[in-house]
């Protein structure tokens, strides 16, 4: 799937692979300009006045979708929730019928959560050329938003040379479509050094993740690490007999203040929630000084706001 | 039910019967104004600006439904869609005690859609002098919004003089309220000829479509053809026993290429949505070069922002 | 909870204890000028323009809902509906981290209905400082909004004079949260008399509403009323052995018109919805000439704009 125009600017955002780290970066020095500390007023404007997006959510989803819908509006455009199937047998409609359909509405972009791979690019071979799409999450494989929140958040503690970085990833890498995107776009900014860090069962491929060092454990993984990504366990995409017990996970793998201390001082603690406590991270390690969490929220406002600019900017006229 | 005013204006919209050709025609003119080619920016005005409009459906609809909320909101409305059962039996609320509670939050008017004969011409009977019901879909009865974009889309590809026209309606016509508001809508414009095409047990009863002339098969039915307008099975209106097997339908009654040659060659090819491929229409026929089809979805926004402004427009002030 | 600011000024609205008089005169004032005839176009500004308004309804309502809804969208704040579970145990994320992520993306004022004791006011101890938390009903204990909506509607008709007025509340008020809120208001309010009219099964626990005197029959308890209160029998909050049989409960507490006759010629109607007809109410008294049931609801909205404003009004600038 091509994500660009032919005049090589952003149409769609489907993943991250290919972007470039220019590109990467004035996504996010544009995503800055729209951070709203706490109690602040959120900035808005009108740039997408006119516009309307519509949020195709087929999988349950409350942050996103919301975080998309206030990014849409505090921009100006119409943002509408459409609960339609994108399967193609939900009530004899064919999902392409139902994308023209929303189409010919005049939607000038749609955002889409889907469980099923290939659907958003799908959608996006078959748009009319002025509608861009928008993942909002694919299967296990991308949740491209999330990325560049993720290292926007990261830039905004450890400032922007990504070589002086280590950055761990722990826990339900194999199922996780946030750890694809943050690999794509922590290498795309010249990462130091990444390290996987997961019981074997949650390992990802073999093939997958080439510049990754794995760990089997936290002790080793963690060293001196200046970024900790925790992530949540997929338990929804595991069959029943690969879910861990979630006792002897946390005793594995949970980020407790011990493990914690393995790795730099001002090491800081990434999730992208929701969290199970107590499992994959101690309560207090999710509260504490370290954890950066709720700032990946708020960022996550600021990216989206920025990528919904970004693929409007450069639309062409109507012919 | 009377849907007019006493100075003859439109208060309600609830069925096209009665409506004069000259109050058509201005309706699709108005309508014509909005219209949007694709790609381009969906005109928008502040004609209803500090009105609220419900939308209450209760039967499932994506297309009918985001369609009046997005024509509400480019004339500068707020839309709200009114999660409420509408039947007397709903948690001990009557249907009334629910519309006069919203009626009593301000709405200007309701958008009904209901499975129930009647229903939206009860809550028209009952509502307070200032707030307007247009029906989204009333029963196998009436859709008379949809009868309004059929006929401006035959009007943009045939232009005005319906007497000319040749309009042949194939297929579940029993359980459609689709075709019986074209059927209102294109006799109330004079047109040529009607014929009603369908299998002996999807034609209507006897005493229904007067104008209508019956054929039993495509093959006599399509012949000249200028319109070509087909309906989808209405499966859920149906007793199991009585549903078409869908291979044998679209050997019978299946618009194929080989069956539209025998309309005429420029003849236009509709369908209310969402398509059966494959059992209604073959999927060239449908994504061919004589298929308006997206025109329609498209011309419904217009169509519905027309009638929102007319029954809004002549609006008695509050006494 | 301590729902004021360290100033005195409010910042949440989880109940009605503890407000002043000149605090709920002040809030009736501000409410009053937003009331809005049948038929008038209602009056909107720009008081939380820039606001966003998180909706949590994690019990079924349409009228409250809706009204927040219209309310904060009037006052030209995003109003958004959140579908999300408050418990606990809900998908693995805990209740506080979804109001800290909720918070996160900028929302200035939650709205929660919850029927669980404490959940408003454990949302509401836990929220950042510029975050305002109004209930929208919580269990049976409290619905702060609707008794002030119903101090409004008796002020309307009664005058401010709350002395000379005889309230009587008749049905289930052991199960009322709006009954909890109404006694509140109206005490406060300096009522000459309130009347708490049950069979004894409905009767509240007797340390509660201490200044209510209590009648075992509508016979005793009517007799001069100014204000006649109806309840919902609340179904859902008894077991199944304590429902009563509507047709007994009719006969025996249900409002008739000869049992309005004993009340004040003069008195008023009130019902908070949804209603039994034929249960709690006869439908000659509901839609009759003392009713004021539609006021109400008009009140709900005037009342749920001015506490939204009254609580962003005095919001500190972020430090």
């Amino acid at each position: 799937m091509e994500q660009r125009r032919s005049d090589g600017s952003l149409r769609h955002l489907i993943t991250l692979e290919g972007l470039r780290r220019a590109e990467i970066e004035a996504l996010l020095d544009h995503s800055q300009r729209y951070v709203c500390l706490p109690g602040a007023t959120p900035p808005t404007n009108r740039a997408l006045a006119g516009k309307s997006i519509g949020n195709l959510f087929t999988e349950p989803s409350t942050r996103t979708r919301v975080s998309f819908e206030l990014a849409g509006r505090r921009l100006g455009a119409e943002v509408l929730n459409l609960e339609v199937q994108l399967s193609s047998r939900a009530k004899g409609e064919s999902m392409l019928d139902t994308i023209h359909t929303l189409e010919s509405l005049h939607f000038d972009a749609f955002v889409i959560r889907d469980s099923e791979p290939g659907v958003v690019a799908h959608v996006a071979a078959h748009v009319a050329p002025h509608v861009s799409v928008l993942s909002a999450g694919e299967a296990h494989l991308s949740h491209p938003t999330q990325g560049l929140l993720d290292a926007l958040t990261v830039r905004q503690h450890k400032g922007g040379d990504f070589s002086r970085l280590c950055v761990a990833i722990v826990g339900d890498i194999r199922h996780s479509r946030v750890a694809r995107s943050a690999y794509e776009v922590f290498t795309a900014l010249g990462v130091g050094e990444l390290r996987l860090i997961a019981p074997s069962g949650l390992m990802p491929a073999s093939g997958e993740f080439p510049v990754g060092k794995r760990h089997f454990t936290p002790e080793t993984g963690l060293r001196d690490a200046d970024v900790v990504m925790m992530l949540r366990l997929q338990k929804e995409r595991m069959a029943a007999a690969e879910i861990p017990d979630g006792e002897d996970y946390f005793a594995r793998f949970g980020l407790t203040q011990p493990r914690l201390r393995l790795a730099r001082p001002d090491a800081i603690v990434m999730h992208p929630q929701p969290m199970n406590r107590g499992i994959e991270i101690a309560s207090d390690v999710a509260d504490g000084p370290q954890s950066v969490i709720r700032d990946q929220v708020r960022n996550g406002v600021a990216v989206r706001m920025a990528v919904l600019e970004a693929v409007a900017r450069a639309r062409p006229r109507p012919s």
